[in-house]
């Protein structure tokens, strides 16, 4: 479990810095549902995530959360740049 | 959150029975890692899944858990029956 989480937190990562988000940026534009807290333990996979805070999450970055399930961290990276273009 | 829980308990119910097993199978072959009541109450909505407990399950029902975000009820049923084919 703790491996996923892992896994999970890099691409979480990733997929914020992509957007130039920093913590406290996704703290503010979410109003404190998601806070610099919580996303960091999930980005460092300290803490776990449950399904419908990770299904949120994707969504407010605009990233359907099958994407990054599906794809490894390189991919993950191809894919979200291909989005935005 | 209530209502992810709802879409994912159908899907996760329907994979279930796709497989011909039981609630008590499930219990069964995972030797309790996943139990008749807590698989029961995330089918029924009333659990709220993590997101590595939705990625092992789905792992023991041997689809990929993009899969099941993936797609709506419908297609998912139809991937789940050309799966087996």
């Amino acid at each position: 479990m703790q491996t996923i989480n892992k896994e999970i937190g890099v691409k979480l990562r990733h997929i914020r810095k992509h957007h130039g988000l920093s913590l406290l940026d996704v703290q503010k534009m979410t109003d404190g549902i998601f806070t610099v807290v919580s996303v960091g333990a999930y980005e460092r996979g300290n803490r776990t995530i449950s399904l419908p805070k990770f299904m949120e999450l994707c969504k407010f970055y605009n990233i359907p959360p099958h994407v990054v399930l599906q794809y490894p961290r390189m991919t993950c990276r191809i894919m979200c740049t291909d989005t935005n273009e």
